[in-house]
């Protein structure tokens, strides 16, 4: 970090956004919950452990097909808690709202929040409202930050992979950015795309309910799924190996995808998983997410290898394997 | 609420903020925490009881006299804990950066809130960070949520006045206003006035140890020590009687209100709360914040009455009385 600036791929999710929490975050804030660098941070109170965490969405449009921002940032604080093995309880939510912004556009935006934090079973209890002159942000902004509690058989932590799991994921990637990518550059697509957001903690609570076998649980969110297994094989210090053919990609998908020169590997989700289980509850695991309508098309992507720590490898549709490295620069800045 | 568009006046903490909040917020999101409208929503979970708070920043200049954004905001979070009567534990950070801040500024305001993180007790566990390309933001807005723990025997809310009770403000008010506005004016003043920024958790275990006749704590931040005392009034539906003499007020304040015509009485604090506790303990709590460098201006400014329910009235310097309303208006947009 020569450059006195901070760049747009700082924000990226990528390898930018993992640098500057690495280099300049950590060792300023120096806690172990910190640095674990998990969804959020789990710590205990009393008799209780809890998981913590927060999320600030700045994603442009903010209505888009499947969704608006209200649910994003419900759902994203959500899931954040339900990859921490949590069961969410209570979210807070700031706003940053420009001088101007429609009141029929913030109805919209607050009764969307509130059916979504229905959806979870979470409530909205604590708020915060900001107005800043126009020009001074975009539109609006909106942070929850969650709380829930960690059952006392769970300890999931992206540190805990080892060589020998399987990796689940829990259905086709990429629908999020290609529907804002679609509606951001008001291309004229006949298969509409929408959004995946949703909350996935119910899933997750029927997941652990089903196996103790879970490791790992990571929504692959901004820097996508490829992004996503490099932060788990450096958190775990293992090799992971994927299968290409297997990873699902809804057709649409990639049509735009190579339209428009993204790889839906590095593309953010908003209602996936990625879950790294033990080997021999794998198959009982997916079947337990096949039969939850948001991990219908969930499947078996590869595994956990003591090769190559620290590496992602991929074995490609024409037979030959590669690396699949974190996120360079920004494909899509503003997707959440 | 006819018009669509929301106005800066929504932000001021005042009149129009109070109106955003009951009309639109409230009832969509509709819980009994959110509705009691304290600094923090408190609940139980398991054998103990929580508080949880949000608050965003927006304020600029991001460096002022006393302080940065980086304190203010780990302060403004501490201190709305505090005001629910609850201990402090953990914070989180969710930073929006507009593309080409400055790292070495951006390093500045992280060790600021490191430090005033430390001078709290309290730790900074999860975070997140996006960056908006330029003109999407203006230069950094930070979010801090948090998670306290409210001891057995306190029950604080603003709910709570009961006539009789004399309401004590802990120092001079408006030092945070004046501060921000010297500095964005570029006024040529000879006295530096300082933000008041500071995290008011240690004074009030003090006060909580002291005595169990604390019946609310209130930071005066947006819309000042007139808005909160409205607040308090609403809340409880008493009265309130303050004599406009025992206000501190620091002599450069007040003349630089008298300059610009700004009424102290609606600027904003980072470092004052005001606690109405029940009479006879008053004057122990009082002796206990002086003896606190954080309180060592503290006065008892006038006391809880059960006529005109849930308004403010002030016997003024010159012999009269008169209502203090909440603030109509925004005076100083981007404060806090």
């Amino acid at each position: 970090m020569k450059n006195d600036k901070i760049l747009i791929d700082h924000g990226s999710g990528g390898k930018l956004s993992h640098d500057l929490v690495q280099q300049m975050i950590l060792p300023v804030f120096d806690n172990s919950l910190l640095s674990r660098q998990d969804d959020g941070a789990v710590f205990q109170i009393g008799e209780d452990r809890f998981a913590f965490s927060t999320d600030t969405f700045v994603v442009t449009p903010l209505f888009f097909p499947g969704g608006n921002i209200g649910e994003l940032a419900v759902n994203g604080t959500v899931n954040d808690l339900a990859m921490c093995g949590a069961t969410p309880l209570f979210l807070s939510a700031g706003f940053i709202i420009e001088e101007g912004f429609s009141i029929t556009d913030l109805e919209k935006v607050i009764s969307a929040m509130k059916k979504a934090a229905d959806v979870a079973g979470v409530a909205i209890v604590t708020g915060d409202t900001k107005v800043v002159p126009i020009g001074a942000a975009d539109q609006l902004f909106i942070n929850t930050s969650g709380i829930g509690r960690v059952p006392d058989h769970v300890n999931i932590s992206g540190r805990h992979a080892m060589p020998g799991d399987k990796i689940i994921v829990s259905g086709t990637i990429g629908d999020h950015a290609a529907a804002i990518l679609i509606k951001r550059e008001g291309l004229p697509f006949e298969t509409p795309i929408l959004s995946d957001t949703a909350s996935l903690n119910h899933l997750v609570k029927k997941m652990l309910d089903a196996s103790d076998g879970i490791h790992v649980l990571r929504d692959p969110t901004r820097g996508g799924l490829g992004t996503t297994l490099n932060e788990i094989a450096i958190q775990s210090n293992t090799g992971i190996l994927i299968s290409e053919d297997r990873i699902p990609v809804k057709k649409s998908v990639s049509g735009i995808c190579g339209l428009l020169g993204f790889d839906p590997m590095y593309l953010a989700n908003e209602g996936k998983l990625v879950a790294v289980v033990r080997k021999d509850d794998a198959e009982q695991i997916l079947q337990v997410m096949k039969n939850d309508s948001l991990g219908k098309d969930a499947c078996i992507i590869g595994e956990v290898v003591s090769d190559y720590p620290g590496k992602v490898m991929m074995t490609t549709h024409i037979g030959g394997t590669r690396f699949v490295d974190m996120l360079t620069g920004e494909q899509l800045p503003r997707i959440c």
